[in-house]
């Protein structure tokens, strides 16, 4: 493993980025994207995962030079088409732009359709969250979940963030529909350990905690059985429907074969331009103090809320810096040399 | 059990209702709701909650003459106090407020604070939809599920309903935090049956399907373990943070002690005015009809989308009477004879 200094980082993705087509200032803020999500624990939705995205631009899964159009749009609603552009820099404008919208209508939507993998989901509930403002966005994906009371994979684990601005710092959700990610899945696998919890069935139907018999039937457990199974129905046929983009079933259609075209919501609330921003930090504060004071299980785990820990996590890996693995910063550096 | 006619349900539902205090019009609208969710088969939040209604009124939880009053806003963003008035009544007036802004802002919110229990979430959905607009609500309650890691409750089984209006049938997500409802361990109990998947904890903390041992602990499972925890969170925080309502922690410290005081968020969506409807419908049939195409585990049960047996229920219920527990009926006749 290397631990890499953040500057680092940025600069040697930057130069990569320039050399994949993007202009400087994309590759700038798109290097940024890669190396704080890594900086920030979420592993493998940051730099580990720049190999896969030269990939998908060598192979035209990401039209690198390709600009988001606004298609439509209502009051606070715009619909957008990122012409199977950058993932994760549409979805940065989009919510930026939900933002600069929700300042004069409170509420605001952008859906995008035709776009593609925006690394991390919750970076973007982060980023309403700085502006002050409730972030709420989700991303459809491929057919890789089973509904519940089926065999094959027709529904997407379709990610979802839910931000709340606080003061003392925000609380930010980003879980997907199924129980466990695939990643998780095969980390557990390699490592010969089993799944704390039952996290999909083996091939005689039955519910286990062993990973690799889950990789073989690939019938992934969604969250909370058929609950997970419905609330992913619903958030792909919102995005499609609100973007005229492609559905899960649709993405399956596609001819690369791989997650191309994605559809994704970014809603932000402006509640501080609605309400006594001060009385409302007062509510946020106590109602996570409340959730803080549960007795845990184990009283060396106490209950913590979801984000609490980031800030903590990016200081040391700012400070010691950022675990990546090696093979994948060697094809980094390898791609550079064969542009230059 | 009595099989009640639907008319009958209705008027005398009414003349309860405007006994108990409603004008006219109220009680003719409240007493929908409630016949309409039973005909709807979700029993446990129709009639058969009628006489702790009648409860909540007499013991002044409900403030039966209340209006809810609009205190601030910021375009299609508003903020009401309900004033602790009656529950349904406010839920039906902010989502059908909410559509009427998305007409011009595309999207809204109307977040309430001080109101009362609404019955059956979904059917603010279904609302929504009717009118040709995704509708999104969800609901805060007291604190009756711990978060993932402990074992005392802080949390809400927050329902959220997410709502997408289709002509071959809406799809409507209606499903709160906890794995099962109170009512369904209590019904498992009482038929000596266990669970068909774990629903919490017993009392030397192992997860168990034995509803009397989750009776006892009242350890309730989140959906999704660590995932449902979190997302509770995040509801809470939104809905109090938008409408400067109370949070679980506040609703658990109500000298009442029981639900007073909630505070929901009800946002629609007007995609129609935004898209081409037609195309959008097309879309959501093809991600519809690919879920349906599932190959189902049992052959003799296909894979359903939500929402999708609800017209046939009522329809059965209204040919043939819907069923309502011969006492509960009782009840209200007997409130009835009391006041005339």
């Amino acid at each position: 493993m290397l631990y890499l200094a953040y500057d680092e980082m940025i600069s040697t993705l930057t130069r990569a980025l320039q050399l994949a087509g993007l202009d400087d200032e994309r590759a700038a803020r798109l290097a940024c994207v890669f190396a704080q999500n890594s900086a920030e624990g979420v592993y493998s939705h940051g730099v580990n995962r720049f190999p896969r995205f030269l990939k998908d631009v060598k192979d035209g899964v990401i039209e690198i030079d390709a600009a988001h159009e606004r298609v439509s749009g209502l009051g606070g609603l715009e619909v957008w088409d990122a012409h199977f552009g950058v993932g994760p820099l549409t979805a940065e404008d989009a919510m930026a732009r939900a933002c600069e919208l929700a300042e004069t209508h409170g509420i605001a939507c952008v859906a995008v359709r035709n776009t593609n993998h925006w690394l991390r989901p919750g970076r973007y509930g982060w980023q309403a969250a700085d502006r002050g403002m409730i972030g709420i966005c989700w991303s459809n994906t491929s057919a890789n979940m089973p509904a519940w009371g089926a065999v094959d994979p027709k529904l997407g684990n379709n990610p979802i963030v839910l931000a709340i601005p606080r003061e003392k710092g925000h609380v930010v959700v980003d879980m997907a529909m199924t129980q466990f990610a695939y990643g998780k899945l095969e980390i557990a696998r390699l490592s010969g350990e089993q799944l704390p919890i039952p996290g999909g069935y083996d091939e005689n139907g039955n519910l286990t905690t062993d990973p690799a018999a889950i990789s073989k039937t690939r019938r992934m457990l969604p969250i909370g059985y058929w609950k997970g199974s419905s609330l992913s129905l619903a958030l792909d046929l919102i995005a499609s429907a609100v973007s005229m983009g492609r559905s899960v079933s649709a993405i399956s259609r596609d001819p690369f074969g791989t997650e191309h075209g994605l559809t994704q919501v970014f809603i932000a609330i402006n509640f501080r331009g609605a309400v006594d921003a001060e009385r409302a930090d007062e509510i946020l504060d106590d109602a996570v103090d409340f959730l803080l004071s549960s007795t845990p299980v184990d009283p060396e785990s106490p209950v913590r809320y979801p984000g609490q820990n980031i800030a903590a996590i990016r200081e040391k890996n700012v400070a010691n810096g950022t675990p990546i693995h090696e093979e994948t910063w060697q094809k980094v550096l390898d791609f550079i040399a064969a542009q230059e």
